[in-house]
This record gives C-alpha cells, structure tokens and sequence, in this order.
C-alpha cells in the first residue's frame, strides 16, 4: 500500500493496439503450414503435439531456475511444440517472464526447423501470472456487469499484459455452464445463464483476439473446459456430468457457438465425463460436433494430464498408449502431457504402426502451426518492454476498478441503511476482511492464490480500503472468525468493539481455491462464520454484510437479521476500494447477479426452471397448497441501486409475426429516484406452450443504461426468429406456433407466432 | 392394545391360494375381448379408458356416503370403465368396501353390456386402506432384508386381505429408481441398487399374482412410474428428470424389463417430465419402448390428474382436448383423470372426429378389458367375507413382524452397548417415539397417514414396545421434542430425566408424509431434533439412536456422539416390537442398508459411483492429496449383526472366459460369533476397464443365510453374460474384453473376459 484513487480517465485501447499488425492472408498462411508440413520428420510432428508444463525444465533442487541441458532434451529430442504455466514460485516480472521465454526461443532457434515453442497461461483475470500486472474481477463478476463494452475492454487490457509478458496464448475465457453452485469452479464462468454467457464469451473472445492475432497486443484465446465439465452431478471437480444431448445442444453447445463465430483460435476438453464417456475420449464430441458440425478451425488442446487420466482415473483405456490412440482418434491437437514424454513415446509408436492414420496427425500439427503463424510466432517471441508503457499503467487499474465497481451488487438495503455516513464509527469484522487472497481467489500468482498478500501488498484490503476511506480512527476491527476453525473469543472480541460502533461491516466469505482443493460437501457458509453473524446479529446494531465468495454459500441461518448485504464475487485487486466507493455512496451500485442465490443446500432450482417447479403460479385451486418450493435466497437478476428505476410503456411492432420475422420491443425506462444510476434492462421471454416443456422464462436480451435523476431513455430490442427456438427430441433448432410473453422489469407483452 | 407377541408360526400361503384358481388361456379370453370389442359404441369404450376417484361419487356435503345418482351418471351415461381411492374419511372396513364395491357392482350390472367396474386401489404395504389389515414394512425396508421370499410372502398375504376387500387391482409395486435421496418418495422405492430393485420388484411382483390373477387370492399389480419419476434434479416430487437415454435404459428400464418379465399386468405413468417431455406425452417411451419393444401387453393408466397437467402445469397442450390427445396417442390407455369427465367428452370428441384413431383406442379398450377377464371381475367382483378367514389374523401379523425384523438395519454398534439389558432403567425420547403415524408412514388409512394412531390404536407405538418388553416401571418417557418446532423445556425435561436412566433411547425422524407434501429444501434432520440429541449427548449416558425415516435425513452434526444407530425405516404396523425385540437381543438384526446414507447435503454420491468421483483408490503420488471426498455416513449395504462372520476361500469355476459363457464363484461364510445369525451375502462385480466408464462395482447377487455359531456354508453363484454387459453409446447391451473383479465380503478374484 497505498495507491492514490486512480484518475477517472476513461480509454479506449482499440486504435492503439491494432496500429502495428502484422497481417498475414488465410491463404497465406495456409500455405505456410502445408510447405512447413512437408518438411517434418513423424517425431517433429508429434513433437508439435505434445505441451510441458515448464517447471519440469527447472533445475531439480533449485526451483525457478531454468536447466538448459533439461530444456534442449524438451526441444531438441522430444521436438515439443507447447509449454505451459509458471515457473516456480509463481509469478514472475515482466522481465523475468522475457528471459524465460528468451531462453526457450533460443533454444527452439537452434532446431532444424526453427518452429517457435507456444507457450501458454492461466491468465485468468488479467496477466494474473505475472508479477505487477492490473488483475480484474474474476468472470463471474464481470457477468454481474452485464456490460459486454466494459469486459470487452477488460479482455484488451488483459491481453496487452499478458503479450507484454511475452506470453501469446492464454486459457481463457471459461465457457463452463454450471448446473451445480458448489461446484468450486463456478466463480470461474459466466453463471446460470446461457444468453449472458455466450454474450461475454463473445466479449472476452473479441478483447483477447481483436481483429485477429497477429498484433503484439492481442492473444489468442481458448475457451474452456469443452464440454459439460461444470454440470457435475454432485458438485466435485472432474467428476460425471449427466447431460442429454438434446439439453447439452441448447444450452452448453451455444455458448460454444458464439465464442467459435467470434474467432476463439483454441479450445481446451473438459476433463469430467458426459453421461459416461470422457469427453477426452468423445471422437462424436470433438470432432463429428466441434470440428465438423461446428467447423471450428483452432487447436483442440486437453486439459492437465487428461490423457493419462483416461487410462489411470476413468478407466476407458488399458494403458497409457491405449489411451493416447483413443485421445487422437477422437480428435485432441495437443496434449498438456505435462510432467513426462510418455504421450510422445505413446503416440510416435502408433504412428509408426499405422495404429493413429498420418491424416489425423497432419490435421492436428497444421492447427498447431497454424495458430503460430498466427501469432505471427515465427517472427518474434520476445516482447519488446518499451512496446507497452502501459502495463500495469494506472489506466488499467481505473477500468479494472470500473469493473469491479459495476459488478458489486447490492442483494438487500433494508430501510436505505445504505449508504453509509463517513462520520460513522464502523467495526470491520470477518474471516475475510483483511486479506488480498480472498479478493483475488484462484489463478492470482499462483495455481491457488495462496500468495496474493505478498504479490498484490500495495493493494487495498477491505479493512485498508475503508481506513483509507474514513480514516483508521474511524474504523475498529478484529478478525471474529476463523474461516473455518470456530473462535469463541474472537466472536467476544468482535461483539465486545461492536459496542463502540454504530455500524457493522460483516466481511464473510470463502478461502482462495481452484479446482478439487475447492470441493466442498456442504453449501452453507462455514460454521465458524455463521456463529459470528448470529452474535452480532444479538446487538441492537446494523450489520453490513460482505460477502466475498466464489459460489453463494448458504446465508439462511441469518440472512433476516442483516440489515444490507452486497456481493463482492471475486472482485479482484481493485475490488475492495469499488465496494468501500459503493458502501459509501460514491458509486452507485449497479451490478446483478448472475445466478440464482440458494437459500436451502437442497433446493437448487434455477431461475429459468420449468413451469412444474413453481407450480404455483396460474394454479387457483385446491393444488395450491402443494404447490413447489420455489424460494431462492436472491433471483438470478437480482442487483438494488441507490437510486429507483421504473419501467413503462412497452410496445412491440407486431402482434403477429412468422416465424421468419424480428420482432421489435421498446420500453421506458425512468430514473424515479434522486441519484445517477446505471441500470441493466433485461428483457426474457416465455413460450407458452411448447412440445418440450418450456422454460419459466429466460434471459433473451439485455442493456446497460446510465440515467440521471428523472431521465427517462427509451430501450429498444430487437428479438431474432433464432431467440423463438428451442431443441426439440430431433436435435433441431425449431419454433412452434403459439403465444409468447415478453417480460421487462414489470411490463408484459404478449405475441402470436402464427 | 394389546396384543400378546404372535406365535412363530411360519406359514406358506401359495397352495391354498391356488387351489380355486378359475383359470382361463389367453386365447380365450382374447376371444372374449373381441367379441364384446364389436358391441361397444364409442362412448363405451371411450368411458372404458375413464378412471374416476370414489369420493366424486360421494353425496355433497356427506363425505363417505355414496350417491346414486351420481354413481348412476358415472356408469351409466359416461360408462367409466375404473373407480379409484377410498371414500371419505379414508379406510373402510372389510364390510364397508364389499358394500361400495357391491353397489357400483350393482350399477355396473345394468348397463347394456354389463362390463364389470374396475376398482384400482393404493394397496402399498399391505390392504394400506383397510381397517383391520395387516401393514407390512414400507418398500424401503422390504429391499433392506434382502430376502426375496420372505418379500414375496409378505406381498401374497397383501393380495390376499385386498381381495377380502373386494378390491382387485393395487398400485403397487413402485419400480422408481431414486437418484436424489430428498425426495419425499425414497421410501416408496426399493433404494438406489438396480439388481436388488429388480429381485425385490419380481417378489412383489409374483407375489400379487401368482400363477396370473384368476384366483380370488390375487391382484393385478400396477408398476409405478414408468419412468424415471424418482431422479428429479432438484428432488422435489413432479419436477424435471434429466435421464439421457443410455442411462435410462441401463438402469431404470432394467427394472421394468423384470417386473414385466415375471408378468405385471399394469403400469402407471411418471408424473414427471425426462429431458424436457413429460413422459405422458412420450410415444417413445409408453408405445414404443414399453409396448412395442417390451412387448408390455397389459393396461397403461395416467398417474393422478395427469393428463390435466399436460396442459395446466407442463405446457405442452393447449388445451385440455389438445393433452388428452397428446396423451392417449402417446399410448395411454386408461386416464386417472378423476374428478371430472372432461377426459370423456374431450376424447369422444377427438374420436368422432377422427383426430384419434379406432385403432388406439382399440388397443386400448382392449388392453383394459383382457385385465377384467383375466381378474375374472366378469364373473364375481364382490368378495365373500368366508372365503378370507386369515384376514388380519396372527400369522399374517406374524409375517409382517418377521419382515419388519428382517429390515431393521444396526448401522452401529460401538463397544457392544447392543443388545441392552432387560434390568436397566431406560429413557425412551424423541418426536418419533410414541405415534403409529411415523411407523407407517404415508399410505396407511388415509393419503397422508396422518391417522394412523386411530386406525392402529391396537398396535405398539415404539414407547409401548419397550413398555411392554421390560415393564412400565423401567421406561421414563418425555417427547423431548417435536418434529419441526424447537422447545427447550422438552429438552430440559429429557435431559433430567435421563439423568435416572442407565440407557437413553433418542427416537428421531420425520413426519408422516407423500408426494409433494414430503418435499424438503433441507435434507438435514430437523433442527428441533439435532438439538435435542446434542442437548443429550452432554449426559455422559449411552444413547441409542432409532432412526424412523422415509429418507436418510443427516445425522453428522451429532453422529459420532451415539453409541448406536438403528436405522427403523418406515416399518409399519409391527414394526416397534420387531424394534424392541432387535434393541434387546430376542432378535438378532440382519437389515442392510439399501442406500448410501449421506454425510453431507451436498455430496450425494451412490455406492457405484465413478473410479472419478473416488480417485484415491489406486492412486499413489501426489495427486492423492486431491483425492475426492467419498465418504458417506454409511454406505449401501451397510448393516451389523451380533454375532460376526467371515469369508473365507472364493474361489472361481474358470479364470478365463468367453462372452457366451457362465461364471459359478463359491465363497465360504462362516458365522465366527458366538449367536445364531442372518447374513446377507452379496456379490460386487468391477469391470476394470470399459469403453464407458465403468463403475466402481455394482452388485449383482446376493442370498441371506442363516448360521448357527461356529458354522460354515458354502453359497454358490452363477454370473451369466448378461451379468458383465452395460448399455453402450448406440444403446446396446455389450461387454467388452479384460479383467473383471468379483468381491464377497473382503474376498477379491478376478477373471478375464477374452
């Protein structure tokens, strides 16, 4: 610490970052990678194939320190197109970043065909690999911020940090569509819904790509984790998901279609199984769908170790070669190995069989070589520092901050007890009150962000970001729990300074994870923070509560007793001044949330859940007493503002259309209240009846507006005949006759499609 | 009460169940539906397919009395083919229903062509709507004995006192197959195993009818809900499946296949939708899965309403008219509708105007028709009273004891604190431990249960069996607390009363309930509950804790503080004396587990689960830090006994085979205790590797035994092909080549398939 506020400078990096673009035709290119092709030995290409992580090239003992002799056996021998992630620690400079991949680029120099090594990163939230460098909200706050130009320029930023780091290639954006919140992956996707993730899929898509790759301030993306991986059963990691092809059209594949239409140069298989096959070992998935259907032209890489998986955890392959020619066949470009050359050994022998056909490996080594040239690899692998003066630059930070500050979302603000008074004496208390780890979460410096403290120390904590607001005198605070372990004296020391406040800033949440060392069993916040929540929640005081989690943990046991709470996510570096702006009423919140909040661990209805799970509605009769338990703690959509939004006057253009025609909608939107405000107008529709069962209603379109006090702005919506359409039992897109309802804030219209 | 204990009598009931069959082959009585086919009009047959619950029939205003007139209408001018249910206020006498039964006779009698009424009842455990009958284990605790033929009697005795009800037609078995385990209909089903629902549905199956159903010993069976009812995502009751095919047909389907097989000669719908058609509006499933690939001959009928909500809650009809034909062209043949006759005049007029086939409903009139004959309802649909002198008589409650005693599951035993001693002075508390209606459950004298307490006024409640087993005198007694509210004076109350017991018996569990009124968010044990076995758990007082439950609500918040578990299932009538009897060691338990029962309300996993979702088996490096959290509370087929037994010598007929041939294993089992016991044997298959992810074993035989101490038998089994196949991608049964494993207790062998 401590940063100034940055300035409120608002800009644009498109024209910058496209001016020094190395343009190469398709054809061009094409014909490149055929010349290339030609010339390569069967162990060159299958070289190509085959990624290592790069602290295998380490020098054992001396964690970090590239082994030259290690890394020429990599290059020289095994012939390898790909490395990946961080060398140990985690995060280097920007500087150390360029000596590593200097290091590599040599040494890829000195081969017979000079083809670069591509190397790839878990850039997750911004260059969140590389020391100094602007990290964002993780993606499901910049969903909360239904505001696709803001991601969108978050994603050029991320873009231009991560190739200052001299990295091209990074494992972004997530396109998980998860159907259990206690998946420990859920922070990182777009949430519950399809419409808005395909449309942020589509905006960090065109951030990372920009017109193409082949400028130094673009990467190429890939998207991730195809397909199903977030739907698991049970909610653990890598573990089955059941999702009939029909619902995995409609939903999954979508946002696959759009991230694909947007230019996505890579994807990355999903290492769960769908309805018990691997997709690693999906050749119908990958290749007849993906591939063919799709016509996706990129490299299809695997995820860490899924190959060896398929053989030692999912049991569909005798050995690991067996399930290397089952990888292959079914259509894998690349495998992230990623700590041995047993997938080259594997493959090599079954190429030199004739048990994996040359076509296949042809196929695979041009998608390789071709994202190279792309990335226009084969002339510089280097980044140039004096290329990017803004890396880190205090602009960067400001739109980081703009993000965090329009995905925060404000749940409940019970008599306006927000915002608050900065002449107030507040106590700041919670498990996650102080510390950047729980801010940044997963991917933050390291695989875990377990380091956040020391990497990101000149960062605002919550606690440091309202003493930097108010004044350290103004603020009490104890930490009052544990995450995990409960602390009766803590809670004493926190109810005892509670006293002497007259307000409460409750800070709860969940540790930094990623992946399986963020499986849980139990979606209620931890025991040790509700005991927290309900000693407080004794006093005769106003609790703030802050949530800081990367799935919604149960709140039910004391939810009616706080008096605000407002969802932080996973707000990143920034995060905690954007909340403490928001507390205080110097922005004004504007962001929603973008899944539905469970109030019971087994009651997990989504928002668009069918009309049988809310029976409720429509029925008058007798049956209404059994009507369903439809009562999620928050609705999707949820996100209260400081000022009030009204809706009128919705009209559409017709009342009758075919199924070839838009539809145009138009609606009032006022600002009734005193304050600016920024406000998402979501538009969702319902079909009314339907051969397959039809959703209660779903998300069609959105738009963010700014209006001032008494502004009034009159939204326009153009639906498509494509949003009519639904996949029915035959694996088609179709629409049916029939009524249909628009929905827009409390207007309602409906339509006939005759 | 009260009863004297019964006399042991084991009595087998099938020969004098057989000895008055009327039997008629099929040729004939396909001749008999032919010939009255032809003479029916329109609307009689149309009316044929008509079902109409019993209390429409009622006079207004006078519930239970029935109304002429209205009988008359019903019969006459819609002439419905069914009546269901039972009047107002629920369970009639043995003489009540042959007087209703004889009146609709009666009324039947007089139309033209004098078809007989079919009366189709919820007949679940036992004559569950006769006063006076005797009330076996509910299906959950018939699966937990593992004992088919002790199941099949028990359901030969429940066909019996139907019959003497003058009712031939009973709802039952339920062949759902629960993936969710908050679903308040668990306890209808016979648990999460798909052999063992398979073994148990033939049981009932055959039970009910015998030779066929001629005899006037014998009901018709109805196999319920075709299909995938019981896996709601969510676990609320008539919400969305999602069951993609492959699955369905490996497991759910598998069920029905037996059950049809061993000749059930009815089935009832699910009320659900799968992947997003609701399965009444599913040709696929009812006409060409069921019919025509199953070659099922026997009647379709909705479930409750069912049609109705195709349009009103589902929303794919438009109309009532549009359901009806949406549901009768996708096969249904008889409709619950019940309480009106918009089913009647809607498809009459679909018929008329040839918007439904003759053929349809042909097919359906006769399917109905062929079941009238075949119950002989033609010749005699009044049961006299003579005819059924066993009728709630000692040897049928004898069975019912003796199932009940077979189910109940000892899931711990810590130091032996079982069996108690008859001298100590016990505290028996706990909301569950002195009402019939968590005994029974839902089902029983009326929907709800909700009067079982007047209904079996003469039975033991759990408090009375203790009383009666060791004297009034050494039982303190205080509820403790109730099912749902919080009361610490209660807790109080038993806290110092269990300060003057040696022993504490905590009897927990859940309300009366079915269908949607069962549906919890929350699949913990109640709160007012938990509190008070932590309340008690302070005493330094061994506590016994009775589980009485539907479901497998969650106990860790306190598991590791009771001395014993014993889960009670929902046992019915007999089943706290069979409790008692288990608690001090007049009976020694032999129940197991038919699910797993979870730790965690969000780590629902099943026994066979995925090698993924339990990675640390096998798994030796680093990765094993990641393992996932498999560990249930206690996991299917878990159940103690008193005395101990052991495996010994597996052993296997060939180590090689070929997909045509047969496998016989033996394994040795001793009982190594020192007290006569039952053992269930059960046999795992793991097939190591597979082209669909395999699952960690799944069972495919079992046999109970019983031994005396210090003896040892020999069980023997054959595995068939069949035993290694799984469904494939292209929804076929294959196996595939390589080892599979068998396990018996700790006895492993494996062999290979060439």
């Amino acid at each position: 610490m401590k940063k100034k506020v940055m300035i409120m400078v608002l800009f644009s990096l498109s024209a910058a970052m496209n001016s020094q673009d190395i343009k190469m035709t398709n054809s061009t290119i094409d014909n490149k990678v055929k010349a290339l092709l030609t010339k390569m030995s069967n162990e060159e290409k299958v070289g190509q194939m085959t990624q290592i992580t790069v602290t295998n090239f380490e020098v054992t003992g001396r964690k970090g320190v590239i082994d030259a002799a290690k890394l020429k056996e990599g290059i020289q021998k095994y012939h390898i197109g790909s490395i990946l992630n961080v060398p140990n620690p985690g995060a280097p400079t920007v500087k150390r970043w360029r000596e590593v991949i200097a290091t590599i680029s040599d040494e890829a120099n000195k081969t017979r065909l000079k083809i670069p090594v591509l190397y790839g990163i878990d850039a997750i939230h911004g260059a969140s690999y590389t020391q100094g460098a602007t990290l964002f909200p993780q993606q499901i706050g910049l969903a909360a911020t239904f505001n696709t130009e803001l991601v969108k320029e978050g994603a050029q930023i991320s873009a231009y940090e991560t190739r200052a780091s001299s990295l091209p290639w990074v494992f972004s954006p997530d396109l998980d569509f998860p159907r259990n919140p206690a998946w420990s992956r859920m922070w990182e996707t777009f949430g519950e819904d399809v419409y808005l993730s395909s449309k942020m899929a589509v905006a960090l898509v065109q951030g990372f790509e920009g017109d193409g790759v082949g400028s130094k301030y673009q990467v190429a993306s890939c998207m991730k984790h195809y397909i199903g991986y977030g739907s698991t059963t049970t909610g653990k990691d890598r573990t089955p998901s059941i999702i009939p092809e029909r619902i995995l059209r409609q939903y999954d594949l979508t946002i696959y279609e759009a991230a694909i239409k947007a230019g996505a140069k890579s994807v990355m298989v999903s290492s769960g199984e769908i309805n018990g096959t691997p997709v690693h070992a999906s050749k119908y998935l990958i290749t007849d769908v993906l591939k063919n259907e799709l016509g996706f032209a990129g490299v299809v890489v695997t995820d860490w170790k899924d190959i060896i998986y398929l053989y030692t955890r999912h049991k569909v392959a005798e050995s690991n070669r067996d399930a290397v020619k089952i990888a292959v066949m079914a259509g894998i470009d690349m495998s992230m190995v990623p700590e041995d050359f047993t997938f080259y050994t594997d493959l090599l022998d079954l190429v030199n069989k004739g048990e994996v056909p040359m076509s296949r490996i042809d196929d695979a080594v041009s998608r390789i070589l071709k994202m190279k040239f792309e990335l226009n690899l084969f002339e510089n692998t280097v980044a140039n520092p004096k290329d990017y003066p803004d890396f880190g630059s205090d602009k960067h930070i400001q739109k980081a901050y703009e993000t965090a500050a329009e995905s925060i979302t404000l749940l409940k603000n019970k008599e306006s007890v927000l915002p608050l008074n900065k002449n107030e004496k507040i106590l700041v208390t919670g498990a996650t009150a102080n510390s950047m780890k729980y801010l940044n979460g997963g991917w933050s410096y390291t695989w875990q962000g377990e380091n956040s403290d020391t990497y990101a120390a000149d960062k605002f904590t919550i606690l440091e970001a309202f003493q930097n607001k108010i004044g350290k005198e103004n603020v009490l605070y104890t930490a009052g729990a544990d995450l995990e372990i409960e602390n009766d004296e803590e809670i004493e020391k926190a109810v005892a300074l509670a006293k002497e406040a007259s307000k409460i800033i409750l800070c709860l949440g969940e540790k930094n994870y990623t992946e399986t060392p963020g499986d849980i069993s139990n979606i209620y916040m931890s025991d040790s923070q509700i005991k927290l929540a309900l000693a407080l929640a004794k006093l005769d005081k106003p609790i703030i509560l802050i949530l800081n989690e990367g799935r919604p943990r149960l709140i039910s046991d004391f939810e009616s007793k706080m008096n605000a709470v407002i969802q932080c996510y996973l707000p990143g570096n920034e995060g905690a001044r954007a909340l403490v702006d928001i507390v205080y009423g110097d922005v004004n919140p504007s962001g929603r949330l973008p899944y539905n909040y469970p109030r019971y661990p087994n009651s997990l209805e989504k928002y668009n859940r069918k009309y049988t799970e809310s029976i409720s509605e429509g029925e008058q009769n007798d049956d209404a007493k059994y009507e369903k338990s439809y009562l999620p703690q928050y609705e999707f959509g949820t996100g209260l503002s400081y000022t009030t939004f009204k809706y009128s006057n919705i009209k559409i253009d017709k009342k009758e259309i075919s199924s070839s025609d838009e539809i145009t909608v138009t609606v009032e939107v006022t600002n009734s209240g005193f304050k600016e405000g920024k406000e998402s107008v979501l538009l969702y529709l319902s079909d009314n009846v339907a051969s397959i069962t039809p959703e209660f209603k779903s998300l069609k379109r959105f738009e963010k507006v700014i209006l001032a006090p008494s502004e009034t702005k009159t939204i326009t919506f153009t639906l498509t005949p494509q949003d009519l359409k639904f996949v029915n039992n035959d694996l088609k897109w179709i629409s049916e006759k029939g009524t249909y309802t628009i929905q827009i804030g409390d207007q309602k219209v409906d339509f006939l499609l005759q």
